[in-house]
Formats: structure tokens, sequence, C-alpha cells
């Protein structure tokens, strides 16, 4: 059996970045020469970044990153290239393409069948789905072009198949939720059986706003096994020497098929190396520091400011920031009120103590009595409520902005999932911010995320052991615990999972899942219910099968009530 | 000829309130059969509300709904009724569906064909489209039933016309921007021409989060000539009698067919009654007097609350709030700073004399103060900069939020299109609210639509003079007019118009619409590096074809810069 050497270029692209992103292409290509690779595999959209969104519509855009490509062209003599961009026709609808560069020219382009528009994913909105097939014949040995949700369906590989393709190549920009990559490999694997052929599998990695992209690029032979897989959350590139079949058959006049001239060069063979899966809270920790990183990173921030409580919340969000941007672009704020014990404050100082990050320490109890002053005539003999809880709330929110405005910082909220479902949290208050790190974490996954970090490579374990012990409180009143207002958090995370993630109805949940029905019934309304706050929430780190934000999209009016 | 009575029910739904609708559905068939109609039209989705988004992925959302028509059906003896709700086949996909409900039976149902997936629209995310046209044979007449997107399209109005109808009907949910009622008038009477059939078009009213339906419902005869409109921005039921050919074909065997039996009734003739189309201006202030009333009312609030700082955006926020809810449910704040000059002060209290409504005056320097001690040690000698202008805004949403607290108002906020474009804005500050009411309006229609009212029915003009002719100006430093950070509104509008919502590149306006160059990048710059605020921001209506929100979906994680 011949022998056909593919790279895979796992590279971290941002959206909109056309010159960087080609940039990184063209280095990609470079490096894949350099290891005498036949094919060199690029992410979906690399050009572009993933997702592009709206630049879409732009006229100018498109142009751009077709020029992109051209610009390309002249660094794939002696290899051939599959690089994702975006294709126009002469009607001026768009593709999701791959581009086949080989030889210093643009030989052919392959557009995407399946586009996905569920979830996180609008395609349809853009692009106009491929009518069929390319096939690329190499050294005798053919292979077939896919891109990403190519991949999920059946039929693009059952037609790759019967034009006689012995390896499917896939361009993907697939984002993360925890437990993906191994479910991946699982149905990845499965498609290479079915038909018979080996799968080489390049991801994009990287945050982009809401999403990450976790990399993990794969090549599986023709059984399903796994020859290789690239690391999880960093860049890579992974060079596989895949012993494929000659091709035989003619391929059917549906399919298009473009032949690259040329003689295998000698080269002693690659040994292949799967890297490790992370487990499973390690990766969901490694996603929320790369979203960070990269979301602070890519929009022009160096240093990120955040509130510290001497919570849960605020000291797993403030690990993560310093393991995502080094503890000199950290600064902790303790924002003490007459309501905040000694206990806390002294945790949230003891926290910033140990990731050895600058902490400043304001109290918010001057403001609270300005406001509460000036507030008095319009309040008469109402009595206090809510009210005074939000503007405490809403004092540190301005005060991290003013820091924000004053040094360039860019302010991270401490918010949880549980938080964010039932509305347990204030608008411009401890909302306020660009960037919730842990807003699709659940508060039960928070505990666990910290106990994973303590356990860390570090001498000492950065959270103290008080700040997993004490009951969860937002201390804006006197002697208040998170359980006052909601259900334990072991029970309302089940409830959240269950009817956001799940789409469970009311009845369900009670009868699958034993959950007492007055329970579930006051949290579905309380997610229902702050539709509105979310809707103004900063973006944050998508971990699981379905996030709030454009994963979810609910009405805000909204009088749908089950029975 | 023989006659067909037509009736079209222009309800305003609410999204989710599925048990609200099936009422007024009800209702809209019986005052139907109180007309003698043969047919009565309802508008798309009538049942669930347009559009349900997300909830349609819960299962008991869609089974409720389904519940709900077949509730309908025994009301439908003597007529036929179409009805717009979401259907499901066996393999679980959903349609969006007008049920044909007759002689107290759900008879059978089409399924819409053309399925918008840009702009504002998502219905690939949940719709799979129709594959065939269904005709209506009665008393010798044949009518083809449609739902809005597929009369926008050639093909579904050519596929009727085939099968041999005289009318189509269409069941529409078609959210407004400014001039699109004549838009629809003009495509839907070309399609009458262009095949020889009548149109009865029956639209949806009232506001659901950033749309407002806009109602307008038509009768075309198939000459395309109007015969009967409804009004704008109301509920209305339009009872028209149309004469039309006795069917002679056979409908190919692609078209599904339903015979309903029956004679029709003897009963007087009916005039039709064109309704007046609104002028350009009172259009526009209508949608956005039905998009405020709608939210308020539909997210259960009574009363709304905003700051008065007697300039042109809350001046005439403040006059739509009254026309929306009345002057009870309005109350305006004053909220001056050290900056605030006399006269502004003046125009606000005036403004609220005139509009008759509640206005209460705070200082906000104690509070600003406050901020300014407590953040002395961390600001040390930096110079005083944007910073300190947003937490005077701050302040002021803070306690506009306070009183949204302790007294359960709704805040509204004021900010413009212009503003929103470029940032010109306090994130958490002026932006703090629940709904935006102008904010898809451009500077230069605020003060046309503020014009407007003044002109409008009232003995006294409620904005003062002044307020047009002095220079727009945040008030948070000294002496500060927009234009030091601005180009001109004109300039401005004309930009914003060019790129938000025509997606023109820098090259191509700077060529076509004479602007100058740096101007131009000044602006595309401000845009681009804004949209994370927006993100953040309250929704309010559309009323441009392309408004901030789920119409524009731009990445926050940007770097593409035009050349």
């Amino acid at each position: 059996m011949p022998t056909l050497r593919v790279a895979l270029v796992q590279l971290n692209a941002t959206v909109g970045d056309l010159t960087g992103n080609c940039r990184q292409v063209a280095e990609g290509i470079l490096h894949a020469k350099a290891w005498r690779a036949d094919v060199v595999v690029l992410p979906e959209l690399a050009i572009t970044g993933y997702p592009p969104e709206d630049l879409l519509l732009k006229p100018t855009f498109v142009e751009d990153n077709l020029r992109a490509v051209r610009r390309l062209c002249p660094l794939t003599g002696g290899l051939v290239a599959l690089v994702g961009f975006v294709d126009r026709d002469a009607r001026g609808r768009l593709f999701n393409a791959a581009g086949v560069l080989a030889d210093g020219r643009h030989r052919a382009t392959y557009h995407k069948r399946c586009l996905p528009n569920y979830g996180v994913f609008d395609e349809r909105r853009y692009f106009s789905p491929g009518a069929r097939p390319l096939l690329v014949d190499l050294h005798g040995m053919r292979l077939g072009i896919s891109i990403c949700e190519d991949l999920w369906e059946p039929f693009p590989a059952q037609a790759l198949h019967r034009a006689g393709a012995s390896l499917m190549v896939n361009l993907s920009a697939s984002p993360y939720h925890a437990g993906k990559s191994r479910e991946r490999q699982q149905l990845f694997s499965q498609r290479a059986k079915a038909n018979r052929m080996s799968v080489a599998y390049c991801n994009l990695v990287g945050g982009q706003d809401e999403l990450v992209f976790d990399g993990g690029s794969l090549v599986l032979d023709a059984g399903g096994r796994l020859l290789a897989r690239a690391r999880q959350f960093h860049e890579d590139l992974l060079v596989v020497d895949l012993g494929l079949p000659v091709a035989s058959r003619h391929p059917s006049h549906r399919a298009a098929k473009v032949s690259v001239a040329g003689q295998p060069t000698p080269r002693p063979p690659m040994k292949p190396r799967p890297s490790e899966w992370l487990d499973p809270l390690a990766e969901v920790y490694a996603a929320l520091v790369l979203g960070t990183r990269d979301y602070v990173r890519k929009n022009g921030f160096e240093t990120v400011v955040l509130g510290l409580s001497g919570g849960i919340d605020s000291s797993l969000t403030a690990a993560i920031a310093v393991d995502a941007l080094g503890k000199e672009q950290v600064v902790g704020v303790g924002m003490p009120s007459r309501f905040s014990s000694p206990a806390t404050q002294y945790d949230a100082r003891r926290l910033a103590r140990t990731l050895r990050i600058r902490f400043e320490e304001v109290s918010i109890e001057p403001c609270f009595q300005a406001y509460l002053q000036t507030l008095k005539g319009l309040f008469g003999a109402r009595p206090v409520d809510v009210t005074e809880q939000n503007l405490q709330a809403r004092i540190r929110g301005n005060l991290l902005m003013a820091l924000s405005n004053k040094f360039g910082w860019l302010v991270l909220t401490t918010g949880n999932k549980s938080e964010m479902a039932t509305g347990y949290s204030t608008l411009y208050g401890d909302m306020a911010g660009g960037f919730a790190v842990i807003k699709d974490v659940p508060k039960t996954l928070v505990y666990q995320l910290a106990r994973f970090r303590n356990r860390g490579g570090t001498l000492l374990a950065p959270i103290p052991e008080s700040v997993f012990e004490r009951a969860p409180t937002a201390e804006l009143a006197q002697n208040q615990t998170d359980q006052d207002s909601l259900p334990p958090y072991d029970v309302l995370d089940r409830i959240v999972k269950a009817y956001v993630e799940e789409d469970r109805g009311i009845q369900e949940m009670i009868r699958r899942n034993g959950l007492e029905a007055d329970v579930v019934r006051a949290v579905v309304r309380m997610v229902d219910r702050s539709e509105y706050k979310r809707r103004q929430g900063p973006p944050g780190i998508k971990i699981t099968p379905r996030a709030f934000g454009k994963d979810r999209r609910m009405p805000i009016t909204n009088r749908y009530q089950e029975s």
C-alpha cells in the first residue's frame, strides 16, 4: 500500500483577522512542507475565523477573504493544501468552502453540504449548501473532502465511499462542550468503519466570544482505530503517515475530481503518537482558561479586574484568570459592606496572597449611605427590601467599571450558571463586566473545579478551605444565605440541567427525576422570569451542551406557563 | 361570478400565551360567523404568537399548541377557518402551519414552504419546509393557502395559479420597518396580477420584544387593485366580498385539495372600505407607541420611569410613553449634576408639566462625591477623564433602577440609534433599563418625530422649543456638546445608515455618498468597537430595515478592518 503523509494544522484563528489568520495558514503550509507532507489540512474557515457571523453580509469582507486565498497559492508547490474560506458564486451566493491549492494554483473548491442551523449555529443564514462531493487523486490514492457537519451526517461519507475515496479529510470548527471530544472520536470512528475509509479531522482551537474550540484533531484508520490525536486546547501540528489502497474505480459522474501530479518524496516514516485525553475536570478547566485568555487578548486587553468577595465563585474566577493571563495581569478588589463578615474579607485577602495578585480594598459604605440619603424622600416609609441589596451590588459594579475606565482593565464577572438561570444576581451589579468566565458552570461544578485547581501543581492550594465550608451567601443582608431564596444547589442544578439543557417538561422532571413538584415549578418560574436579565449580561464561555446566550434564544415577552 | 365572503382577523397575540391567543382566535371566528363569512383567516402562528423562538424546542409547548387547535374545531360549523399553528409530524419535525378547520373538524393542514432565515428570522432553526400546495374548494370556488414568506417568493403563487386557485390567502406575521406597508402592497399587487389571483393577506398586529407587527391586512382583486385594507397598528376585522370565477380545472396530483360542502347563505353585500395610510412620521410614531405599550403590558408592568434631562431624546421618549400608557403611568426623574444647566433643568420640568406626568428631582452630587472619595486612593494622580463622566451616568442608572426595584416600575432608556451605533452612551448608565424605546431611531429622525408630536392633537406642544434649538449635550463635563466627539448628526446618520443598514464598504461610502474619508473611517471604527456595549443594552423597537439586536449579529471579538 502506498503511503500518504497528512499534516493537520490545528491553529488558533481570530474572527476578522484576515491578515493574521492567513499568516498562520502560510506558516502551517511551510511547516507541513518541512515535514514533507503530501497533504496539509487547515480548519474550517481558517481564513476568516469561525463564526464570522454578519461580517459575511459585507461584500468587502468576502472579497478580502478571497484575495487572501489567492495570496496563499504560491506556497503550495509540491503539496496539496486544503484551506477553509468563504466562496462566492456568480450569483453572489456564499459557500462554506475548502480550497484545493496545489502546484501554486487554486485547483478546485469544495462546498460544505450540511449546514448546521441549530444550537449556536446559523449557517443557513449565510451559506448555500454544496451539491456534490469533491475527490482529490494524489500519488494513486484518492481522498474526499468534507467540512465539519458533513462528517456528523451519514450521507456525505457514503457518497465519498461510493466514489472510491479511501480517506475522508474533514476541515472543522467544532465548539467545545464537556465530553464532546470523546463523542466526536466515537462518531468518527463509526463513520470510518462503516465506510471503510480513514478519517483525518482537523479542528480549530481557541476562544471566540462565547465559544471555545478545543482542538483534539484526529487521524483514524479505515477500521476506526485511532492513529494520532493532537493536543486539546493548544495549537498543534499533527503529521501522520497513512497507508492507503490505490484508487481503482472511476468515480461516478456526480462527483467532481481533481488529479494532482507528482511522485512521493522518499522520507523516513513518522511514528504516530496520540496525545492523552484530559480528565473531565481538567478539560473544563482548560476550556475556561483558554476562553478567558483569548477573549481578553483578542479584544486588546492585558489586565483584568474582578471583585473578590471571599466566596467560591470569585475565588475560582480569579484562579482561572491567573492561569489564563499571569498573576501580574489580574487585580482583585475587595468591596466590603456592613454585611460583609470578617471571615469572608480575610479569605479574599488570603486568596489574593496565595495567587500573588494585586489586591485593593475599598468600602462601599460611603456610597451606600449617599444613595440611601438621596433616595430617602422618594422611598418614604417603604420598608427595606431587595432594592437596598441591589444598590450595594451596583455600587460594586460601578467601582469596578470606574477602575476599568481609568486603567483600561477588563472587568470579569463571577456569576455561575445556577445564578444566571434563576436570576439570583443583580443586573448592572455583580453582572456588570466584560466577560463572564463561569456563567455556564453550575454551582456544584464550581466547587469541583475549585477542588481540582487546589489539587494542582502549586505548593499552596490557592482557595482557602473555609471558602468551601462556608454556606454560600451574597452578604447583601444580615445573616443571608443563598438557600434562603434557592433550593439546595445539588437539587437546583439538576432542575436547571433538565429544564435548560434538555427541554424537559415540568411533569417529566417530577416523574423521571424524582424532584418535588413545588421546587420544580418555583425554579422553572425563576428561569422564565429572568430572561430579561440574562439578555443584558456579558458573554461567557459555553461548556455545557446548552449555554445561555445564542445557544438558547428565548423571548423576553413570554407568557407560556406549563401546567 | 359567485361571491366569497372573507374575514381577516387582525389580532394582537402574545408569545406563549396559548390560552389568551386561543380566546382571541375563537372570538375572531365567532365575529366572522356573525358577519356570515365563508372563510375566516387568522395570522401566522396565531396560536403561539410570533416568533416563539426556542419555546419551539420544548415538546410540551408544541403539544399544548396542538391541543389548543383541537379545542377550536367545534366553533367552525358553517365556515372555514384558517388558523396558524405549529404542526408536528410522526418523525417529530415541526412545521409552520395553517390548519383548515371546517364543519367542526380539522380537515387539512398546509405547511409553509419558504422559511425565512435572514434578518430577524430564524425559521430554519425550527421548521422543515412544506412540500406542496393546499387548495380549498368551497361553493364552487377554489382558494390556495400560503404563509407569509410564501407570498414574497414567486413560486408558491405560481403553483397555486397552475392548480386553478383564483384566490390566494396569506397568513402572515410580518414585522414592521418604516415604509414596509407600502412595499408589501406593491409586491402583493404584482403577485396578484402576474397570477390572475385575488389576494387576501391577514397580518398580525402588536409588539413582541424588538418587533412590531403593523397589521394593515389587505385584500386585492385579481388585477392587483386594492379592495380593502385594515388599520395599521390596531386590531381590526376586515370583511370583504370577493367575486371569484368557478373553479373548472382539476388540480395536478402534486397539490393537495380539500372540498368543503354547503351552500352560501344569502346576505346583503359588504362595501369594502380601505383605511387610509398613515403618513411616514405618523407611521413610525405609531410603531413606537404600540411597541412600548405592548412590551410594558405584556411583561406585566403598569408604570414606567425615565430620566428627563431636558434633551430631545428623553423628551420624545416621555411623550411616546404617555401616548402608549397614559400620563398616570409615566414618572419622570430629573437628576441634575454640577454640569447640568438651569436651562435644561427648567425644560425637563416644563416637559413634565405639559405632559402632566409626575416629576421627581434628585441631585446626583452627594453620590458622585462619595464615589470620588472612595476611588481617590486608587486613582492617585490620574487626570480626570471619561471615567468621571461615566460615573455620573451610572449613578443616574442606579437611581432609576432603585425606583424600579422599590416600586415595580419599568425603566425606559432614552438612547437613539446614532448613539447606539457609535457607543456614545454609558453601559450600566444611560443604557440601564428594561426597554429602549428609540434605540433604532437616528438622531435626525428623533427631531422630526418630536416636531411631529408637537404638531399633534394637544393644545400645548409638549416639547419646549428650546429643546430643539439647544446644541445636543450629555452634560457630563463642562461646556460639553455631542459634536465634540461626533460628526454633525446629519453626516453621522448617513454613514450609520450606509454602514449598518446597507453593508456599504468604506471606499463605496466615500465614492458614492460623497463623504469625507476620515469621518467615515472614524465612524466605522466607533461602530465596530462598541459592539460589546450594544450586546448588553436593553431591547428596543425595530423601525429601520436593520436594527441593532438579532437583526445584526456581529461578533464582539472581531479584528476585521477594511482598508
